[in-house]
């Protein structure tokens, strides 16, 4: 990661992280282990890839960091709330989520089914009610359509039940493209799309934005299961080969992993390249490009 | 149940799955088994309660069925979301819903975790797609506000881990009220008050109609405690008596079935009186409230 973006990933990851504490110091105490519950899910760091795309895109088009927050939280709600249900016992039965428990090992399964749901809920709620500059404010349900359709049956809830039914059974690269664009790819999309609703740019900037999310969002899933494979459980912070383990179909096993580090490569030259046709300084999101595919976890 | 409100449930419940069949059929057919599942789940009939509260204060105000619509289906996805929830076997661990076998067992576990969260999504899709009139569209941010209101941590989620907490615990009855606020009050009155919604009616009515909703709720979740000590399983389409084998707190295990039964009556006529002060037709609004405390199931 260059220095630029490194300085970048940390104002980001601070200022998320304030914004959460500040979201829930707002709500009252009346159920305060499913309040715990979210909060811990929250603010279990990760690299806040999410927000770093929402707040990158919108300063490359000078948009007010206040009209990026709502975004950045909302999604982040969205992303949360899928890892709380995404590890639950009946689902892949992780217990352990970048080195500490997982929420229902932390507190208990009826509590993370709650604050999964309640979580989704904060999500649709920091877009209806944060505040807004008087331009973005008219955007407002424009930005709830986009994350509607990011997160619902149409994109991660379709993408998840997608990758339940290509468990145990082969399936073919479209199909595994398909998943991922709606398993992971749809809420990096969104992530990417939702800060450029807030202004009309030119359709073929837009263009050029969902090309670069197209690419990024599916270079991630494939470098993540080259890293299943190639790294060790101690860097991931989750157990290495889990997806072996899971009989998961991935892009390792459908095309060898050679194949899957040429396709990464590829994949990486086109978000670059969709990059190169927008007239904003494009130099975070490159070097956010660059950093998905090199990336040790 | 009066014929008037008999017949006027007959077209809700006919209106509101004809409404969730055309909202199916326009999914696509990436994730079937999660499709089924939401459409199973949303398809066990009910009594449909929240839309008929919907369409009779929208008929009382004299607004239009198709922007009533959206708000019964909406409603009825986080309704239906939650029940799905509620059922699992980390929760309350029901197989039979209605006298149908619950989600997770005519399913699985996952299947039904994601069908819960993906109706979640569908109740905002809803509220934010759907073509309203010009003058409801201008108030979609406002529906939305309150149906997250309704649903969230500050409603149906916060109400239901404060039942979780209650559990096994004694709570004294401010407590008890607060937890049935939310945890189904909540969206019974934004059944109540979303429509209201859509018009600038004079504060003095929307505040009937909230003491309305309240006493209404209440009175709802009082007699539901009641039903399920005096009435049989068949009737209830549930096993009887399962709340006391979860050891819940209840209205009757706080005050005895007789001062339910008193404070049932009590909160009836509140609901009436509320009534009494709106200078509309308030027919069936009344008989809904007659049923609630003389229902069986």
């Amino acid at each position: 990661m260059n220095t630029a973006l490194a300085q970048q990933q940390q104002a980001v990851q601070q200022r998320i992280e304030h914004a959460i504490k500040d979201h829930f110091r707002q709500l009252d105490d009346h159920a305060p282990r499913l309040k715990a519950a979210m909060e811990y899910a929250l603010l279990n760091g990760g690299k806040r890839m999410r927000p770093l795309l929402v707040y990158s895109v919108g300063n490359m088009l000078g948009l007010a960091l206040s009209d990026l927050d709502p975004i950045a939280l909302a999604i982040e709600c969205i992303h949360g709330y899928s890892l709380i249900h995404d590890d639950l016992p009946a689902m892949d039965d992780d217990d352990l989520r970048r080195g500490k428990p997982t929420c229902h090992i932390q507190f208990d399964e009826a509590t993370a089914i709650l604050a999964g749901d309640a979580l989704q809920t904060m999500a649709f709620d920091v877009l209806a009610n944060a505040p807004l500059s008087a331009s973005a404010s008219q955007r407002r349900i424009t930005l709830l359509q986009s994350l509607v359709q990011a997160s619902g049956y149409a994109g991660m809830c379709g993408g998840q039940a997608m990758d339940l039914a290509a468990t145990d059974n082969a399936i073919e690269q479209h199909q595994l493209e398909l998943l991922h664009q709606k398993k992971t790819g749809a809420l990096l999309r969104a992530a990417i799309l939702m800060p450029s609703q807030l202004l009309d740019i030119p359709t073929e900037h837009s263009l050029a934005l969902e090309n670069f999310a197209r690419h990024v969002g599916l270079a991630f899933q494939v470098q993540d299961d080259i890293l299943d494979i190639i790294s060790d459980s101690q860097t991931l912070g989750k157990p290495q080969g889990s997806d072996q383990a899971h009989n998961k179909s991935t892009y390792p096993a459908l095309m060898g992993l050679d194949g899957a580090t040429a396709y990464l490569h590829e994949l990486h030259q086109q978000a670059l390249h969709a990059l190169a046709s927008l007239p904003y300084n494009t130099e975070i999101l490159r070097g956010i490009a660059d950093y998905l595919i090199h990336r040790k976890h």
